[in-house]
């Protein structure tokens, strides 16, 4: 495809040869002859220009180099950047149907264009939206619903009763509506476990990645808002509420019935506690753990998290630490 | 069902009309007609009487309101909870039988009223017990024993000669007696494997949690005791041995060789080092780390883990901190 | 066997009786009579002369005990341990063939010698080197290639594209393959999916614990190098390149573009952030977060990761903390 149709595609301008060709996006790191690499920051450009790769992709933002490589100029180099992999690399598409190996329940409502591949089990009750694509080894509790164009990959499990709204994406692995760790010790001292009957619903557009495990509420539900995305390993107690919009990175925990808000940011391994409620827009910065409540907004960091320029000041401080205790010992005899 | 046959079923008193009627358990959150509320917070009855609710749940400790709804008083009221909660929601039963798909071993013995579901596998010589419950896709490795009454969530693994007590409950994407972590760089650099020769083993009515692993013992076992409840996404080293009734909250890390009490609560995301000792009843704090054994009792946090109270007073201590500095560099020029 | 012929299979030197039969290895903690005891460490010794275990194993550097039973001295004991433990424990070897409720897709190319066990699913243009052996419900995606004598137990899911190397031991409940955690909200406020279009690829003798997750990059490829070792409920982002000889333990958690060098170790729970670099030979201590590229051969500790010997005396400050503040507010007044 010549850059110039490209351009027409992503809304650029080509500088140089607007009839040379490109097949594919490439790397920064690994830049092939034929195709076009996107570069996100300037310092990059000088060993792109000294590669084989065949067109340069920048946002406007970025100073147009000296070279005789074509240059395909946009507003939103990152944006262009999906798009071009998105036109390149056409999503494998499987046939429709249901493998004969599956294993169907009973008043199984199957919508069109549905995809189920070898060896999935779905059981009595369930029904699965138009344009569903479920590969291999998937479960699908009693009472379950797929929505419209979701993807579940090989071996996700959705235990009865949960509901997935419309174009979700399930990695592979994923537990949905395992019981909530939910005990009680009586008086006596014998310990009972406490029925779990609700369930998991997701909005639209939740992805959830591998091997991420989200409990089903005791009573209710447990809730992933839409345009929710969550990584892997991450683990979400019983009855917690997650707003639209979130970002949560990898083995972050959450313990049972938080309330998280809207746009809220939880990245790698923050642990959050029961019972606590983090606004809208609120920032958990890696590893820290939440303990209390967090307004709309704040940023916070650390074990307690604070705020984090208050946690990053104590960081800093820890670091002299050592010296000021061996002056005071000094002084102080 | 009739307020006055509940409270026969949980020995609670009726205060009003005994012969209203309710039909299952709703929660504060989300109050319906026709069901009873389990009111565990003096703060939350005010709401609970505001809304459909036909009844309230309450403990004996908790002043009765004025009402006009009939009020279900009872000694422990969490317990009348769980115990209405099963009343109200029959688990669902599969029915007995060997799913046609399923790949059976030579020489595999089968108990009574088992299920055992789709495209499971079980392999030569594996027991199974009377009246246990397996979903579709586990694997039930060769010489395994899966104790009476025990319940497999869909695609459990099992691993050759794992031994399962009796009335385990094993969640979705549990692996058990995965191989340990064991290698050996000898001295001439060259990188060996330890074969793992050993089972994972487990008391009765032991619960795992979601997508958690636990190793096989290099020899011997790794042991999980009776009435020990694991939640999801644990991780557990080989060689452990983990004593009865104890908590292991999610994302729990223990490496080799360690071993725990009776009675020993682990906090979510909590780290155990190798080859150490918590003595029973020890309590350790969210996300802390311990690094040397913990004697009987204690209750520690932090990394390393302390105890509790002294833990508490560095944390404190920290928030103080930058000032201090500064208050110091002032003075000591 | 006689240990005249065990001492000549492992280079070593009867002390003793060497025509005293033993038929297999046992531990220290459950010695057995007809067996072989390792002993690693001079302490214990005395409990495993009182045992009922026939011989002992000992590394010359451990003075010889005086006792009747007959002893193996060897140079490097742990090695001749780990030769004892396979010599008698022979590997459960399933037998050659592709089991009939096995879905091949098109075009599947099946080296000679392997087994692919019940309900496994293969999609077009897969290959499997010679010898490898697949248990049941594995998934391997289009176009994945796994390498000669590998061993993918239960449930693996081999998403399309990926490259495994010889040899790779992967555990139950692997995720290979899946999307990175890629997403780009634009300055309309939408947010956009990057399409991950790389591929996971493997060298030799790799080994992945159980439930870990590796993620396919977003063009070229996520990297593991031969020889390294990876635990149990790791998550390694798109685009890491981890080296050769590496060790990475439980619950490790490495976000996207990070490179890690040639023998490292991470110990548990540590945190790698994204698009540093660790050097070779490099060593992350327990549950570290590293925030920044490390050289070679540096030893780290703490969030953030420091150098270990600066973190340790950090750690041993914190103690003090709490006495110092008091005693600076009663001087200060």
């Amino acid at each position: 495809m010549t850059l110039k149709k490209l351009g027409e595609k992503v809304d650029g301008q080509v500088i140089g040869d607007d009839q040379t060709e490109v097949f594919n996006v490439s790397s920064i790191d690994s830049p092939k002859s034929g195709t076009i690499v996107y570069i996100e920051k300037e310092k990059h450009i000088h060993e792109v220009l000294n590669s084989p790769a065949t067109a340069l992709l920048l946002s406007r933002t970025i100073s147009t180099p000296r070279t005789h490589k074509p240059i395909l100029q946009v507003n939103d180099g990152k944006l262009a950047f999906i798009q071009l992999l998105k036109h390149f690399n056409i999503g494998f598409s499987p046939l429709e149907g249901i493998h004969p190996t599956v294993i169907l329940g009973d008043n199984v409502s199957i919508g069109d264009g549905v995809n189920v591949m070898a060896h999935c089990v779905i059981e009595d009750n369930a029904k699965i939206g138009d344009g569903a694509v479920i590969y291999p080894h998937c479960f699908i509790g009693y009472m379950s619903h797929i929505g419209e164009g979701s993807l579940l990959h090989p071996r996700v499990t959705i235990e009865r009763g949960s509901i997935l709204g419309k174009r979700n994406i399930i990695s592979s692995g994923v537990v949905l509506g395992s019981d909530g760790f939910g005990y009680y010790d009586d008086r006596k001292g014998e310990r009972h476990k406490v029925p779990q009957v609700g369930i998991v619903e997701t909005g639209d557009d939740v992805e959830i990645g591998a091997n991420t495990t989200i409990d089903r509420a005791t009573l209710d539900k447990t809730y992933i808002g839409s345009n929710t995305k969550i990584d892997n390993l991450v683990q979400i107690g019983h009855n917690c509420y997650i707003g639209k919009d979130c970002y949560i990175a990898g083995q972050v925990g959450i313990a049972g019935s938080s309330r998280i808000g809207n746009r809220v940011t939880l990245a790698g391994q923050v642990g959050i506690v029961d019972h606590v409620v983090l606004e809208d827009d609120v920032v958990v910065l890696a590893r820290s753990v939440v303990t209390h409540s967090i307004k709309k907004g704040e940023v916070v960091l650390g074990f307690p998290a604070k705020p984090a320029n208050e946690a990053k000041k104590i960081l800093a401080s820890l670091s002299r630490l050592p010296k000021i205790i061996e002056r005071l010992k000094k002084k102080g005899g």
